[in-house]
């Protein structure tokens, strides 16, 4: 991968970014993840993140510790407690409270960091309109309106090169993401997905976001290799 | 300052973003001051922001410790030497070293992000197109591309709400913004500029910072309160 250009991959640990990454790879980048820690429930993602950058082969991994919590505001950052065993109809309403703000902003600015200290133009995040409708930064039109900041705000870009920020996942229901995934040959055993992880690390069940990755491989017909309780 | 309406202010404990806090205030906004501690040289800034926040009078100020230098490729951040002695056509010589990668993109963002948690919508940000002007990040066009993503990353700006990046001081030369601020009480005592400060935190008096600071005071003949070596 030595003369590959170089991308910057925003790696969570999460089902979608670890297969952001291998889409990534599988478009001949020389991957660069950066995985960000940003509250106190997700320790447990960055030892997910790891075990994905290891199996699916990284140029390089770093990651940066961010203290969101310094700031409040989200049930994941903050002391306030994770919705659980709720309805679809409870779940597409409105803005959840797991929103943190302005998070894809913050990560993309890190990314974007990141991407011009290594001479890469390609960042990639695994953002989703779909399944999570109520992000306002999971959206097309904020991912277009980054780019412009991207390329007005960096050296690079006055020097006339162009950033792009690729979101691969942003249209797909969660059951083709995995349906993905699994053709490119991501072991979605090594990812984490829950909100809510018991202090083992093994995802709840019943937090908004282990029931949508548990819908999406009952759809993809995929079986579920995540560990639950029990 | 009970019912005024709050704003976030990027401090750094610098001769501008004291001046920017002492310009929102007299607009009579409820200042929330955000100190962003990225680097191993600028420790010292933190307490002349603190001092700065104090003296000022603040609603609140907040701290948060990011590790840039996980991401390298500055003379700010990383073992790079911070250019001092250096002549005015040196200086004026395109993007500078001292150059942080998408530095002020990343703080914005974090700005954004406490704004959205207390309630503001109103970002002051001390950049400053005349002395520095081969920082990207510092230019309108950089400023009003992030305006816009602001509004479509948040929930507070799909709710309505209407962000609003104020640069008091983009087109001012050095000396004017030392004249605004002696104006309105700032004791530049407390501040400090210095890329490259000696362990006991005075002034080199050589770097570029210092250079354009000490001709400042000059050119509105101020007294300058900074403290040298000797």
């Amino acid at each position: 991968m030595g003369n590959a250009k170089r991308a910057v991959i925003l790696l969570s640990g999460g089902l979608d970014s670890a297969t952001v990454l291998a889409v990534a790879r599988r478009e001949g980048f020389a991957c660069h993840a950066l995985s960000i820690a940003y509250g106190q429930r997700h320790a447990v993602e960055l030892v997910a993140a790891r075990k994905v950058a290891a199996a699916l082969g990284v140029a390089e991994h770093r990651e940066m510790h961010l203290d969101l919590r310094a700031l409040g505001g989200s049930a994941l950052t903050a002391d306030l407690p994770v919705p659980v065993d709720r309805t679809d109809g409870e779940m597409s309403q409105g803005i959840p409270i797991t929103y943190v703000p302005a998070r894809n902003t913050v990560f993309l600015s890190l990314a974007l960091a990141y991407a011009e200290v290594i001479g890469a133009f390609d960042l990639f995040i695994g953002v989703n309109a779909v399944d999570f409708s109520g992000y306002p930064d999971c959206r097309p039109e904020f991912i277009a309106a980054f780019r412009t900041v991207a390329n007005l705000a960096t050296k690079a870009g006055v020097e006339g090169g162009r950033f792009d920020i690729h979101t691969p996942l942003i249209d797909l229901p969660k059951a083709d993401i995995i349906r993905l995934g699994v053709s490119l040959g991501v072991d979605y055993g090594l990812t984490h997905s829950c909100y809510a992880p018991t202090p083992e690390g093994l995802a709840c069940g019943r937090c908004d976001s282990c029931r949508i990755r548990a819908a999406g491989f009952a759809a993809a017909g995929v079986p579920d290799p995540t560990r639950y309780p029990e």
